[in-house]
């Protein structure tokens, strides 16, 4: 806009973010002291993905998350299986007595009240998302390549994924885990556990039932600790105010396509932090494709959508200083 | 003995054995295709413990065992648990699942067939062994130091260690195991489960059991793989036999006190090997205690049973010979 011989049509303010993926705790303090240097009218995040590519896209919902570890502790130091197998209890058979019983074969989530304060989807959002361009059949296959989906009955994918709390082990450090065999009963193991929340779970409460229905679940000779390591609010934006009017203009006139509101199922704490801290409504307006490989090898973003974001940005700017 | 200006009363062969821990591999295919240079009256193996400091003890008993791998795997690279979780399959939820129905919260091994074989002790050994200066409080205090004991309900320590079989999981390799949160669901996590076979269990045929049970229990979304790292046979020796009897008597005159007789709950593979390929009957007498931390961090031996085991020894060799 600038280089290009024009004027910015409204002050801007850039904040960057480089830790979300570990917690974000600095952002986070930052918003909470600085909310003065951070008045704006409306913020615009571009951390989430179009539904399909050439689809235009908002997202006006966002899943939030407690990422927390389990430790259970046995012996007071590794022991040799031969010697003190059938006496010494085992961390990692502890562990995996308690994670299956977190979440039932079909995905349900066993926390007592975990569900509780879920909000369903207005006919109209679900209705919208039934009318999305999604083959389950190439979601499996291409997407996420199993040999079948998993999650809830009676829901569809992008339900469970985006409007459905939901429970996974991502790593368990302990013991051995190199090549070939080594016999020990190790002292501890850990389970990395994440939960997903949707609007109105809250982070702390839903922490506090999961805490204590993992400790009730405590097996024989364990002592168990559960740690909260980080957590971040689901959020959910109205569609009703200039701004996502503004973008939703701004993607159709570039795609030249109707823009669709959907949600997304990770979390991007800071939106949740506008929101709370500083009243500033956020737009969503991202450009990654369902088939960026986020988080996994071979992550990628496609060039095309770059120069076609900074195209958006450039009309929702002059549209919002209009 | 020689060094002491006497002679060798009966020929010696040593056999040194260095990759036990990982399989031991290479001797038992030594011993398979070189019996004709292996010949012997008796071997004497060196590698079982003291049932307690100063308690001379013959090792009459050990158990086999299998050790094998679990691979699960959902997706086909890591996803985003945000954007996928829900419909993705979590390998180590599913390896939970499995893992938890493998042993009961007793112990009690849920593979069916799985205790067809197990040969219960005979009342004699298990008088012995109730003679024995144990206490089920102290061990689990000073030696294992977890809050309780784990194991088959209705049977002692000893029994549960020595005769019978068990099952305990190693390592959970894969996913995210680095400090802080990792929102990832791997494509795929490993369990390393190992059993411990007793009298007359065989390991083919346990493991054969213990894959058709696994494989049967395979998650939703899940391909499961089963393999076996390695296998060795449970063994049980007579003592009413010459080389026993001479063992007994040297272990006595070295440590004043009369020798015991026990089991082992860990697994010398080579033992199973002499007895099969050789039939050379094997003395087990060793000179570990308790308190050696095998396997484990500040493993130790004892200097002075490094020096009453060279006399134990020599009175053997004397014994055999004469």
């Amino acid at each position: 806009m600038v280089a290009g011989g024009g004027k910015l049509p409204v002050d801007v303010r850039v904040i960057v973010e480089g830790e979300e993926e570990v917690g974000g705790e600095g952002i986070a303090s930052f918003v909470r002291t600085h909310g003065d240097k951070l008045k704006a009218d409306v913020a615009l995040v571009s951390d989430t993905e179009m539904f399909a590519p050439e689809l235009p896209t908002l997202c006006v919902g966002l899943r939030g998350m407690i990422y927390t570890e389990i430790e259970a502790r046995g012996a007071r130091t590794d022991l040799h299986s031969g010697m003190y197998g059938g006496a010494a209890p085992n961390p990692f058979v502890a562990l995996s007595q308690v994670i299956a019983k977190l979440k039932d074969e079909d995905g349900k989530i066993l926390i007592p009240g975990f569900y509780d304060n879920v909000e369903k989807p207005t006919d109209a959002e679900l209705k919208a998302w039934k009318a999305l361009p999604f083959d389950e059949e190439h979601y499996r296959e291409s997407e996420v390549g199993s040999v079948s989906l998993t999650g809830e009955q009676g829901l569809s994918v992008l339900e469970r994924t985006w409007a459905r709390p939901t429970l996974d082990v991502h790593g368990m450090p302990g013991g051995f885990i190199g090549a070939g065999a080594k016999t020990v009963i190790p002292a501890k193991a850990v389970a990395k556990v994440s939960m997903r929340l949707v609007p109105d779970m809250a982070p702390a409460e839903s922490f506090a039932k999961y805490k204590a229905y993992v400790e009730s679940l405590t097996p024989k000779g364990i002592v168990l600790e559960v740690r909260l390591i980080h957590s971040g609010d689901p959020i959910v934006v109205s569609t009703d105010n200039e701004y996502v009017k503004a973008a939703t203009e701004a993607m159709r006139a570039v795609f030249g396509k109707e823009t669709v509101f959907v949600r997304g199922g990770g979390s991007i704490p800071i939106v949740g932090d506008f929101v709370r801290e500083l009243k500033t409504p956020t737009v969503m307006m991202g450009f990654g494709l369902p088939d960026d490989n986020l988080h996994a090898p071979n992550e990628k973003f496609l060039l095309a959508n770059f120069h076609r974001g900074i195209e958006s940005i450039v009309r929702f700017l002059s549209a919002v200083g209009g």
